[in-house]
């Protein structure tokens, strides 16, 4: 035994490393692993995590039929190690070696794979062991999203192209208006964009039939990618089935290759970097929200050759908040950081091109059309998304020939799925250059947010103040958040979903408003009224009463300074009609400016169609 | 200074432990801890990674515009600590302590965040330290991938639907025949599915506009979800972005919400699936290929009551290898083990209905509307695509009702992402109906499959033999199978994309044909001619030429039994005309036979139109 033992040790670092007597009292221990079943020794329960033993015993296992629940002795299983290593290392070499690649090719084809399987292996042999109960887990799951008042409930919404922003319900004439949908631009209507796609289909059918290595790279995908360099002023873009899949791809793929990379997350960041950053397995550390400061002290404990991605978003769609980019540029550049920026709400929507914030604070350079040595030039990866404001579905990156190149030829969630529709890449197109030339949705948009803003206030119903097109009105509660959206719905036709854990944290429970440049006066006297009245009849905090309790989260917060709205009166024109009509008052004055652009782009449409 | 130092020892549980002589020992030595730049005490050292010592460091950094390397002292640091603890610390507790969730609410809204973002934070002062040199690092990667011959020259086919199989190349006038598309039954094109899209296009927009909880749920989205639970005879689906979303997102949530989950994967599971069960962070135990005993013998090494997840696909789509369905259901039954199985590459393909393999494996019964009981109803969780032979784009999963509730509610891949747009969910759910009522385009394209294998046969060429619909021809080295590709394209004008490594194993490439019912006979002989052709002229292994070698994976392996397709002659028909046309030659009968069932099914598409 002692010569066994020795020849274990010899190539065993835990055994090397351990006293006899420690292994004695491992292999005498028991513990419950096994709840149902019989116990096992704890040598068992640390070899079985062995990449080495856990084999052997299974080996071994199999063999007797049984997994050896109490039966294998703990110097059995080092016997079985010790006398099996020539043969179990020979045969783990051909597999063990390329762990989980995207390709396992473990013993493809050299097997004798039994062909057609219509043979049937062993009778199942009803074992008298307790087995999970998978239905009762997922009903447990369901449990606690009921009980914590987080389960969702989907309403059945068909937004009617045709009578945008209407939509109807599960009943075709059961109408409601929407509220808060992400097509900021109405451009899921948009003729140009319609008109694409109909010759597309027609041209090219429904799919792309396979992804883009094997059959599904085509015209459409070249035209969209070139088509997002040029929006974003970069040398190269890739598309993705999402932006999801576009910020969970390229930080898993970045964080995993790159050595030692340490990922910083502002703490707001969308789930689809959460993962991204979780599935790199990379070091990550969260800043807090929009705060330089923070990031800067974390950035400064790393080592300057380190390499390092500060991932954050121009517009946070919960609550409407706007990233500091120009300061993180800075930082960046300073501790050698790539900057990892998601336009997501914002593309379309701001800037002269509608490439985002980042083009936006460079207002005047890029409409100039000089690019270069601004910050959205100093911004490394920026990605955005096709299913917003431009209407369609499908996410991007942009940046480096080389990065997109890297992520292009490395990143699973690219290279196995297939491509977008033809239709659909080629709709995308349209839409992106569509609103790189027309301001005027984008404009009579943030119009129609300021307009709403504006009418919510002198109601005393809380916004929470953003500078940006969300307009997150604070509700406080999660079943009354529900109840609130439900009554908007059942009782004045209008469709506004309340936005719960986890999607906000606890007691921040809100209705999310988004205004688009089709929520023309009728609409947003219709959904004042009907908060109005739904604030009244659930009794729901007003601003004056958070302001009692203190403030919360900028609404009634005393001293709270409420930010600027990023498009500044200047590039909406305001001041030019403020001039014009001197003696209105402001309410007036913003009438008049709304009617202004929508006819403006209503002549916009009608010429494009 | 001492009162300074005795405050500080009095919060700082560091200088507590530490004596006078050892801080300043520390304050005064120093080592290169930034390569390329200043010296750093070891005092700053450690107080860099301190939470609250970092800080301050940071902030007053911040202030003098560049992170004190050499500049400040040790005792300076410890000054700035002291004095500035009361305003640190309570900063610092507002944050923190909700690391990484899906949502981190750290201080949302309540910090002062600088609005709006044009204030400069510190100017960038250019480190002399050496930064990570990312676009190297893009090139060493691309450089890897060009020396080992993976990388990936996207070909630019834009597929014709009013020529299918016939697209044209970056030009219009120059066309090729597409021989690897996944749009296996031309459903892409099928005018059904086509009139279905362009309606809902035009009655409801060209995008979905939202998230399936917010305003992206619609009838569109129920109906399809309704006609795959009825396709798979469950009880419920559940609709991604891709199959690679739904397997990533299912196996992920799975794996990592059932307790102590055990995941046992087929060694040739699709990219996807290894992801899911990576990011799940379950245990993994890869069984090898389509092999019952390994599996049953990993099955046996677990305990009974452990949760595990045995995933596997149906039709592999590099190597066309079925899985053993009944076989893998009866172990699962045994050992208590949940069935996840990827019918991707069968839906639409197999079955009387499309369903997949698992239906095609109970024939009669699922012609008799009799599902209960069947293997397909022992499957627990069934995914598939509607990209390939549905014609479209997206993914799915299919199964119980509170799984796929479960699945609904947890998943991040599911929740955050836009829903498929509208027209796409409508055209989807044409073409399953279609395909449920219509066997002819899958048997159509099963004859055309099994007429090009006795092509090739009769020719020498290398098929890697399998049941299903998937021609694997064989070649064996990457920057052949390259050339051969190339060849095909550029001399013969037929596009068959080689599959290199890390989709297929070292040694094994390949060329991956996929006929469909369009590729009528005498695009089957130009192709064959031109592989003829591009084997004479690379000197391409013959499969006498392996099996003069011993034969490779099924190809020219001496008593190597080709294993019988999955669609029997009976369930093609072709046993009746066997039997009518006794006198004709093996040719003969499957020309008649495919001229038969060619009219029919351009008799069905012109009837649907």
């Amino acid at each position: 035994m002692d010569a066994v033992l020795r020849q274990s040790k010899s190539m065993c670092p835990f055994l090397k490393k351990t006293s006899p007597a420690t292994l004695r009292a491992l292999s005498t221990s028991t513990r419950q692993s096994s709840p149902g079943g019989g116990s096992m020794s704890n040598l068992q329960t640390i070899a079985r995590r062995c990449p080495i033993m856990g084999k052997a015993l299974a080996v071994q296992t199999a063999k007797h039929g049984k997994v050896g629940l109490g039966g294998v002795a703990a110097l059995g299983a080092i016997r079985a190690f010790s006398g099996k290593v020539g043969a179990g290392k020979a045969k783990l070499h051909t597999s063990g070696k390329h762990g989980a690649r995207a390709v396992e090719d473990t013993l493809f084809g050299r097997e004798k794979v039994p062909y057609p399987q219509h043979v049937k292996p062993t009778k199942p042999a009803h074992h008298n062991t307790a087995k999970f109960d998978y239905e009762g887990f997922y009903n447990a799951e369901l449990d606690k999203k009921h009980k914590d008042k987080s389960y969702r409930y989907f309403n059945n919404i068909n937004r009617l192209a045709k009578e945008f922003p209407r939509a109807h319900m599960s009943s075709k004439d059961e109408k409601v208006t929407v509220w808060c949908s992400n097509d900021y631009l109405g451009m899921g209507k948009n003729p140009q964009v319609l008109k694409t796609m109909h010759e597309t289909l027609d041209e090219y059918g429904a799919g792309a039939g396979g992804t883009r290595n094997i059959s599904g790279h085509n015209q459409h995908a070249v035209g969209l990618e070139a088509t997002i360099a040029k929006l974003h002023a970069k040398d190269a873009a890739l598309v993705f089935s999402s932006c999801y899949v576009a910020n969970d791809a390229t930080l898993a793929t970045l964080g995993s290759k790159l050595p030692d990379c340490v990922i910083l997350s502002d703490s707001l960041n969308h789930a689809s970097m959460i993962q991204g950053i979780r599935h790199s397995g990379a070091k990550k550390i969260v800043f807090k929200h929009n705060d330089l400061a923070d990031l800067e002290a974390k950035l400064a404990s790393l080592p300057a050759e380190v390499p390092k991605i500060i991932a954050f978003e121009s517009v946070y769609s919960m609550c409407g908040s706007i990233g500091p980019i120009e300061g993180i540029c800075d930082l960046a550049e300073k501790y050698g950081a790539l900057t990892f920026l998601d336009e997501v709400h914002a593309v379309g929507m701001y800037g002269p091109h509608g490439a985002g914030v980042a083009e936006h604070l460079d207002y005047e350079a890029h409409i100039n059309g000089q690019p270069r040595g601004t910050i959205m030039d100093r911004v490394d990866i920026i990605t955005g998304t096709l299913g917003k404001a431009y209407g369609c579905v499908g996410g991007y990156i942009a940046g480096s020939t080389k990065m997109v190149d890297a992520i292009r030829s490395l990143a699973p969630g690219f290279i196995f799925t297939t491509s977008l529709p033809p239709a659909t890449m080629a709709g995308a197109k349209t839409a992106i250059e569509y609103q790189m030339e027309y301001q005027g949705d984008r404009r009579l948009q943030q119009l129609h947010t300021r307009a709403v803003k504006d009418s919510l206030s002198e109601r005393d119903i809380p916004v929470i103040p953003n500078p940006s097109h969300i307009i997150p009105v604070l509700v406080g509660n999660a079943e009354l958040a529900k109840k609130a959206s439900d009554m908007l719905l059942d009782d004045h036709g209008i469709y506004v979903q309340s936005i719960n854990y986890p999607t906000v944290p606890v007691g921040q429970e809100r209705l999310r408003i988004t205004p688009t440049p089709g929520h023309i006066r009728e609409y947003r006297e219709h959904l004042v009224s009907a908060l109005e009245s739904v604030w009244n009849d659930l009794g729901l905090k007003r601003t004056s009463e958070w302001a009692k309790e203190g403030g919360f989260i900028g609404v009634g917060e005393p001293g709270f300074q409420a930010p600027e709205p990023l498009w500044t009166d200047a590039q909406l024109g305001v001041s030019d009609v403020v001039k014009e009509m001197k003696a209105a008052g402001p309410v007036g004055v913003m009438e008049a400016l709304l009617e202004r652009e929508t006819k403006e782009t209503a002549r916009a449409v009608s010429a494009a169609a």
